[in-house]
């Protein structure tokens, strides 16, 4: 790796979070917090979702939010395209980045997305097409990379292959999601090593959901592994679908502290980061999910 | 190591939980909330402290709660000790076990109990003389072993020399804490492989607080080196007294959910266990702190 020394985070909490929250904000809101993120030193920042609004209500309004937004230089500002239309629409909203997503598990692909995870990757081809042609990069999430909810557990070969294919079809990189976050140290090195041996560590980032609490733990065990991209929501931001009540993504501040303790840089400003975090809580009215947003409040 | 798959979790909610909660909660909850933990299958449990109840008012009904309970054949309910006459009282209540307790950091020593390091530890001579006669096990707990709130970082050594020191006086077991929860999985490797070249895993116990959401990663790496016995308090009961609104504790759900994933066994029943954390956070008022019993929570 040229630069084992930092870790990039990638900040979904305006996307991944928001979405996943009962309580809808106004684009204003959303353009706040996404300046605020990029002021703590947030350099990739999921910022909306061009997906239709009848499926995701929340993400109906991420034209205006790219289009209000005060961009930051330096700062990527991301949006998720499963289709062509939403690759139009995150063109002309300039994001810097589109991302598409695929599952390890046939049973969520066909429960999520209504077909196989074949037919789903064979669907962003022409989104990859056109993202080459218009020199916009492409991430790509492979989702339930441990577990699935109605599958159990997955084969590691499968999430290899997934890797794989969203790689050849031209995505620079892929997000590995614990979905369910019922993965421990061992189930996600086991997964990672898998897919370590045929493909490499800078073209990995770890996806872990909190919602057992083991998030920092499964991070961990992935920066040993040598993985320096992880994706992650500030606050805490976004709940799981899965389980009503409990936790989703991993909070953005927890994972600073941690690489930050383990001797990482990550360019992120903790009290800055942890102000935001205190401001998008208090909007959507509900308590902070970060235990070091709690632990460093003042007052 | 003898079991080296299995893992001893000790349950401290009911001391060193309800100690650090703001609301007092009647004998009759304490009695059903140890007797709902040794049903969980929880086999070490500190039941109550034996302190003045000028300093701790949360315990003076200690004594009652031991005379109530109702006695499960195996498992060790125990109690914390400062000193002879709490020595006494913890013998009048048939404690299986008793603690004592000092710290790795000067300052704390001094602000908390008002008292050098080396001063604690001849304080406890009359206690482990007695106890010794009386065949109770002692174990002691130091604190602040990574970083302490007045003098920051503790040096390894430091600990190790308290530990030693502890152990030669006659505890069979000394439990590390990170009592204000800002290690990460790096500090506390330092840490505990230091202490591990003059003392055996065996011999020691990890106690982490999750203030900064770092205590499954650092148990994680606790149980790397070896280490085979955990503290941690059902639903997360206890704050932390330096950071208001923060975790303390570690919760036993979330440690019982990496240790049976890791592939260890503890004896526990985890839905069983999750009941009594819901239990008893209803009783105190608060949302349950344990992102497991929150995951697992049915309705």
């Amino acid at each position: 790796m040229s630069n084992s020394n930092s870790v990039t985070i990638v900040e979904v909490g305006p996307r991944d979070g928001l979405q996943n929250e009962a309580t809808l904000i106004s684009v204003a809101d959303k353009v706040a917090l996404i300046e605020q993120l990029a002021n703590a030193g947030l350099r990739k920042i999921e910022a909306g979702s061009f997906v239709s609004p009848k499926w995701v209500p929340q993400m109906a309004d991420s034209g205006a939010v790219f289009d209000q937004l005060k961009r930051k230089p330096g700062v990527a500002y991301t949006a998720l395209t499963p289709n062509m239309r939403g690759f139009e629409a995150a063109v002309a909203a300039r994001a810097d980045e589109v991302a598409v997503f695929g599952a390890a598990s046939e049973a969520f692909s066909q429960k999520n997305i209504n077909c196989s995870i074949e037919e789903s990757i064979a669907r962003f081809e022409p989104v990859m097409a056109a993202a080459k042609a218009a020199g916009i990069p492409v991430r790509g999430y492979v989702s339930c990379v441990v577990d699935c909810p109605y599958d159990g557990a997955i084969d590691p070969q499968q999430v290899t292959r997934v890797a794989k294919q969203l790689l050849a079809l031209g995505c620079y990189e892929i997000s590995l999601g614990d979905t369910i976050g019922t993965g421990t140290p061992n189930t996600i090195r086991r997964m990672l090593n898998a897919v370590l041996e045929e493909v490499p560590a800078a073209q990995l980032a770890i996806h872990c959901h909190d919602t057992y609490g083991q998030a920092i733990a499964n991070i961990h065990t992935a920066l040993e592994l040598g993985i320096r991209t992880v994706d992650s929501s500030v606050g805490g931001l976004g709940g799981c679908p899965y389980a009503k009540g409990a936790a989703g993504n991993v909070a953005t501040e927890d994972v600073v502290y941690l690489t930050h303790g383990l001797g990482f840089a990550t360019g992120v400003d903790l009290p800055k980061l942890v102000e935001t975090s205190h401001n998008i809580a208090k909007i959507l009215g509900k308590p902070n999910q970060s235990k070091v947003a709690n632990a460093m409040r003042v007052g």
